[in-house]
């Protein structure tokens, strides 16, 4: 896969050994964090809210209810910024100084497009549910008309987008080894714990397939 | 505790009832998450970074290096919004359109201040510190002057702020009960791996106490 062109915006000026254009990277971070972090100016103020979202091709996913006004703001194509952040570690340094983060992150910024037409409408809605578990949108109700119409999509292209990512230990300066302190890493680990059934399960139903093989997948 | 007003800003529209204003919530969701993502307008376009930060009593501190021009440009006052997320399971229902996210997360509107003198400074950098591993501050070596100068720091008053959260179970509606598949939520734990050293650490250095504290309170 490609790199993205380094513009003025998606140029890492902070530890520039650090940033990436490349798509790769990109798009894997992208497909292993479970939310996003949306920005833009509405009347003059920045906001930034917390929302679900799908990577589909160079497309990012969105959606909420079609009442949302700031859904409906950034539907009519406004300047948006769109993050997503792993955490990796906790870097613990000799000097407070050089204490850090270990983590993974994408910064990309674009304008989004309401996704209107019933089918691609559709898919994008199924790769919103399979975000959560590979398949899940084959086992569950597909939406009906009127779900479709209560909900807006919309999907903010990846066309001028950097990651970012810091891994490994402190970087302590040769000066300060000799602190009597311990260093290192404290990895972040995440991880899906035991399913809880909807208390109105009815009695017997067992885990379904893409359920399953998601909390297998992941107790590794 | 007491609760903030409800301004324009910080009225939960969508879903009311998830909404809250109630500071000790707004607070225990702070000093539970390691990452906020603050947003502000850099040349008309809505920018959201992903940083590190600590709340002591009302403000969150930031930091970076003094030559960041994002940091400066925020240090000028300008509007500023922080949101912290933390994502606490996948809920999985019977229709796609039910599907959801367990979360509880903070907005906070306002303008950062830049801390200038060398007291309150370095009581921020420790407590951005602490904010890794509590008491971490006190094993690591302290800020020099000529680090101290090589640090920004900012202070963003808690004064305009919401928390929004959802847990349970998947809410479909009673027409979808008996939809065959599973339904419920899958829970998502984040924890503190098993230390990993650094490579440069002298023979026969142990965890320090803050480090040993932290890794067991991780790992119940």
């Amino acid at each position: 896969m490609s790199n993205l062109p380094v513009t003025e915006r998606t140029r890492v000026r902070r530890h520039p050994e650090r940033g990436s254009q490349e798509l790769a990277l990109i798009y894997q971070i992208l497909d292993e964090a479970y939310l996003c972090h949306v920005a833009f100016v509405h009347e003059g103020q920045p906001v930034v809210l917390p929302m679900a979202y799908a990577r589909v091709e160079d497309r990012i996913y969105l959606h909420g209810s079609s009442k949302n006004h700031m859904l409906n703001a950034l539907a009519d194509g406004v300047p948006v910024c769109v993050e997503v952040t792993l955490l990796d570690g906790l870097v613990f340094a000799r000097s407070q100084f050089s204490h850090s983060m270990n983590y993974r992150s994408v910064v990309a910024f674009g304008s989004a497009e309401r996704v209107s037409e019933p089918e691609p409408k559709r898919a994008a809605l199924s790769a919103l549910c399979d975000r959560l578990a590979p398949g899940r949108s084959r086992e569950a109700r597909a939406p009906t008309p009127q779900e479709l119409t209560a909900t807006l999509v919309l999907a903010v292209p990846i066309h001028e987008a950097s990651a970012k990512r810091r891994s490994g230990p402190p970087l302590d300066k040769q000066d300060d080894l000799a602190w009597p302190c311990w260093a290192g890493v404290l990895p972040f680990e995440q991880r899906l714990g035991v399913p809880e059934h909807d208390p109105r399960l009815a009695a017997g139903t067992g885990l379904s397939g893409a359920i399953e093989q998601l909390a297998r997948s992941s107790s590794r």
